[in-house]
């Protein structure tokens, strides 16, 4: 099976380690053995100006796995909403008030699903291809996660050359490490089986960086980025 | 403390990895220092023809379950059913009632209790040995679930000589591997703190067998076989 | 940050592995990178007369470690109840009402409050330092939770001295060891990034102990001393 997933992760923190933004809305085509992506999009967000609802989170995500998908044709688009695996394309009004989810989730959904619905269908007449709402369940859902807290800690590194101190919170349970030009981020979770993902990246010179746990939110670690300078 | 305890699982899968039905159901008998079986007892499913309700499997759970304890006299039974440790015995319509289960879960347990009610009674008034629905929260159970994925495994590897081909959907989190003539199955949670079981089995020659996640389900894997013929 | 957390744990076993009381209440000093404590102060209960309601519990807590908070003037305390992180001066009766938690816990959070919530707001005017509910999201409540465990071990030795045999239910899935004159505990959640702790104790002459899974609750582990006597 080849499926292509978006999830969007990493977000900048203040100096008390609140959330100001998100960073890096990734797609990526996972194939057989389903432990690392093959192909990879990202597009990067303004962190500072950010929507933190969500909801521009998941138009990003629907917009950049179709553009992925029209290049790589795969057999099913998967979105990280966790509606049991329904096809987007069937979410009308009757149908989101039919889920088992909660009454603002449904307030959500019929709000998102103005945009969202007609672009799935249309996407789906013209080439067969579901989107899914699988959500949490979906493992290439997981390693587009894993890979937007590689891009993050990527734009943590350019930015911290400007700023001289950048503080990211990756997604959970991840870390994330530099060795040479590859920037490796990897599931801290057994029992995903080794989910991780690559991307190279010469580091600037003249940085350090750290990655611990944030001391605020059990399971996360925080990517620190520091300029000696 | 020794303890008899059943459960099942391992799945048959189609190719959109979608499960057909469930493979092994097995008893084990669980001692000090309660990491892995002294006694297991083993009985195979038709997963081609299976009802996929869970009621056929908690049935013949607490069928193999009293099979293997009057053998080896344990303490007590632990039944795959997470009502909070009740005794079997004591479900009648009234208790079920008043248990903190959802409402379907009563209707469910209305229906087994016709059947294992009885059957509990009787066998606690000759051995004295209670059984318990003790669910999730029970060590022997989750070593009696990594048993059914052993026997799964070798399930698949016999079925693959005549059907070229078998995917098995493994319980939740745990790996299988093949070393000489022996099947090996472990936790892939270390906070269960190296849960295992051991059964000896020859792979039939011209097989070969990978293990991987589960694209739709995270954190549970896949044992594929292939004929190589 | 510099955060003082206080959490209590361990709990006498009888034979059949039912608790009978807990062990050590421990406030700790956690400061980057958030993996261990640099100050310890504990408080040991009498587990054999205890009020297993958790009231007691919270009340040790908040007094440890407002006790640890003058000596080391941290930037804030985390109060081991899981309120979503609300300053503990601020919960009046119409603030727990508003609170997204069950009647229960808000009628036990009355009942405390009387006692608690003058003593945070008067520690708060004094110090400027905010006693926050943020439970299990919290690292140094989950570095507190090791300690205790840590110190329920070493409660463990000292009591097999006189009892003989004493069994002792771990903290939620972590282990302890002992290596020359130094009882160590360790998280055995990946996801947690090396969480542990260390106390400096020498283990009496005479004694073995085991760590193995309590059968009845999973991811749990005992700690059992036995003296060779």
């Amino acid at each position: 099976m080849r499926i292509v997933a978006a999830d969007t992760g990493g977000a900048v923190l203040d100096d008390t380690f609140q959330p100001l933004g998100l960073i890096a809305t990734v797609a990526v085509l996972v194939e057989k053995p389903y432990k690392t992506a093959s192909e990879v999009m990202v597009r990067f967000a303004n962190p500072y100006d950010y929507d933190l609802s969500g909801r521009q989170a998941i138009k990003d995500e629907m917009e950049l796995a179709i553009e992925l998908a029209k290049k790589v044709k795969p057999d099913v688009i998967h979105l990280d909403s966790t509606l049991g695996g329904i096809e987007v394309r069937k979410l009308d009004e009757p149908t989101i008030d039919a889920l088992g989810i909660s009454d603002r989730g449904k307030e959500v959904w019929k709000d998102l699903s103005k945009e969202l619905q007609p672009l799935a269908r249309r996407f789906w007449e013209e080439t067969g291809i579901e989107i899914v709402a699988i959500g949490k369940s979906s493992v290439p859902i997981r390693i587009a996660e894993i890979y937007s807290g590689i891009y993050s800690a990527i734009w943590a590194l350019k930015e911290a050359q400007e700023k001289g101190h950048v503080l990211v919170g990756l997604p959970r349970y991840m870390e994330v490490s530099i060795e040479g030009n590859k920037v490796i981020g990897k599931s801290l979770d057994p029992r995903e089986y080794g989910l991780f993902g690559v991307v190279e990246f010469e580091p600037p010179e003249g940085l350090r960086w750290e990655v611990y746990p944030n001391p605020l939110v059990r399971r996360f670690l925080i990517f620190e980025v520091t300029s000696k300078h």
